[in-house]
């Protein structure tokens, strides 16, 4: 039974993802269909991006991932299938996919399973659906599309590095109101080399602790750590800390280790 | 693996939403369970009616459509299953099968697998998964109700057509705030006869093209098109139209065909 | 074909939720997910007991269920799994399982299936998603752990009873605007001994009247009734009784019976 997850930007009020998955199921009666989350706001690449590039390496090898974000037709649209790590991805070339792998995808077909892509009113069902479907059932990439050698490049702002400084902003700010930064613990590391260091975001607030768990510090007190993303993170122990400290997507912050 | 649809008001933050589907799979435990949505506004039959009406024809055929929207009983609450269109639907007869289907619903029956209903607490569970279950397995309507030749009518505001006039109104606006009248293609291209034409909305808003896709105006222009409903509806490319337009749920919208 | 529900505060926004779910279907290819919700507001224990005290009931026989609230680790954090009427559930041991059943759960174990807690990131995936998948294949509890005699102890607030009198309170609001007191029917059929009632809240309001449904007054009149929870709701017909009435979490309502 083959595994196929959804990362729509199609909320749950509407009739389109459910569409969407009757489409799925009528070409694919047994298929697992699991949701990564319909709640991307509208056309928004980057938190798609984001949330599937994290969710992803959960799942079983050869799971495909259905991307339905920002997917309408123009002239220049190519609708692509990708192989990487074990994984299929079906989508729009929109950007999204250099976003979603930190090296090279291993293999990009553009979708040539249908003629004149021009009067396309639903890419989602009348391709997507197609290819994943083929995809899910074992079907071989060359099947649905040709190899293209070239994927659309969409740049994320990545920290810049200044001798003893990290220079990161806020990308993602969770459920929980936990606030993500760009700054991966893999960078963190490298540059630390085991120093000391003070974290500074708004105005005056530091942090100079790297915290393990939320708990660590008083309920109410903020901190750092490296969340489940391995991403730097500034959190409040079960408090809310975007509205609580201020920060907000896009805020710069600072790392500085200590000489 | 027979699929059993579920439209309902419950919302996802209770228990009521879970405990039917626990009922479901207590009966059927290889019931394969779709969420068309749980955020129909409560009560709202007309909602959830043109949410199902679009997403039901995506499914395979022998599907079942469990609608749990204001199914209180009372002594007039007749519970029924029909079939239309190799598709099965079990609900309240509170009106809205009439607003579900163009055209007469194939068979009807009124559910009597339960003797009292006066004191069902939770319908959807007491009654609706026995019904449901029942027709996924493969039984027949007649096996769980009694044929009823009439059902509960409810009368959508239809579009008024006035020599080269279509007088329409805006009926649902989606989550890309896209915003959605009751005029249908079909209606629009009987009257149009290939004319050109001007859409009138708001005090003085006009738009005189039919595009195919969201994106064949500049970003943050207005369009008109047919959506994936067949319903004309007015957006902005990649902007939210109904707030930037102040278009509201039943404002009137005016096609004038020139001649 | 094993049922594993999950019961959470992570949202559906993020990649935490399907990270969760891709793990489970990792070790447990076959099993079927069943969300029950995942708003619990965030670490809010008794919100979750009351929701899946309320929903568990209608799964099968060895449904097991997963909490995944208020679990990052601490130094005192215990993960346990229960077995309760036929129904298995794992978690952390916050006081959230002395509020899930009315009696003592029959069977408790501590973990052991993972040596070192402490550097646990995502306890939910770490080891829930082992010791559920365990228990939805058939395993024995005592196989993924060691007993405990012991659960940790939440008190929720009971209602008082004063002669004639029961003092109670608001706990739980639903997706329909149902205002839900901690006064069970059980509680209320005791002390009631078929004599009248008058139920005060706010500064002034009263009602005097049992309803079975919602429908049983006027539109837009208030009534009171066990709802599907068998607790003592104050609801109006077809109206959000907890905004215009205006009550809150954690009101007082009086119930006084008649001499």
């Amino acid at each position: 039974m083959g595994i196929i997850t959804l990362t729509t930007d199609l909320g749950s009020k509407d009739f389109y993802q459910s569409a969407l998955k009757g489409s799925l199921l009528s070409l694919m009666p047994n298929v697992n269909l699991v949701d990564i989350t319909h709640e991307v706001p509208s056309f928004n690449i980057s938190y798609a991006a984001f949330v599937l590039k994290n969710a992803y390496p959960y799942f079983p090898k050869n799971t495909v991932h259905l991307i339905g974000i920002d997917s309408v037709y123009s002239e220049n649209t190519k609708y692509i299938a990708v192989k990487h790590r074990d994984h299929f991805f079906v989508g729009a070339d929109n950007g999204i996919f250099s976003l979603l792998f930190d090296d090279i995808p291993e293999d990009v077909v553009e979708l040539n399973i249908m003629q004149d892509l021009k009067y396309l009113h639903f890419p989602l069902v009348d391709i997507f659906v197609k290819a994943a479907t083929h995809l899910a059932k074992g079907g071989r990439l060359k099947d649905i599309g040709i190899p293209v050698a070239e994927i659309e490049q969409k740049m994320l702002l990545h920290p810049v590095i200044e001798r003893d400084i990290i220079r990161g902003s806020v990308v993602y700010i969770d459920t929980f109101c936990n606030v993500i930064t760009n700054i991966t613990k893999d960078l963190f590391t490298k540059i630390q080399k085991n120093r000391d260091f003070t974290l500074y975001f708004r105005k005056s607030e530091t942090i100079t602790q790297l915290s393990w768990h939320y708990n660590e510090v008083q309920e109410g007190e903020k901190l750092c750590l490296f969340g489940i993303s391995n991403h730097l993170e500034i959190a409040i122990n079960k408090g809310k800390a975007s509205g609580l400290l201020g920060l907000h997507l896009g805020d710069i912050v600072r790392v500085e280790f200590h000489p």
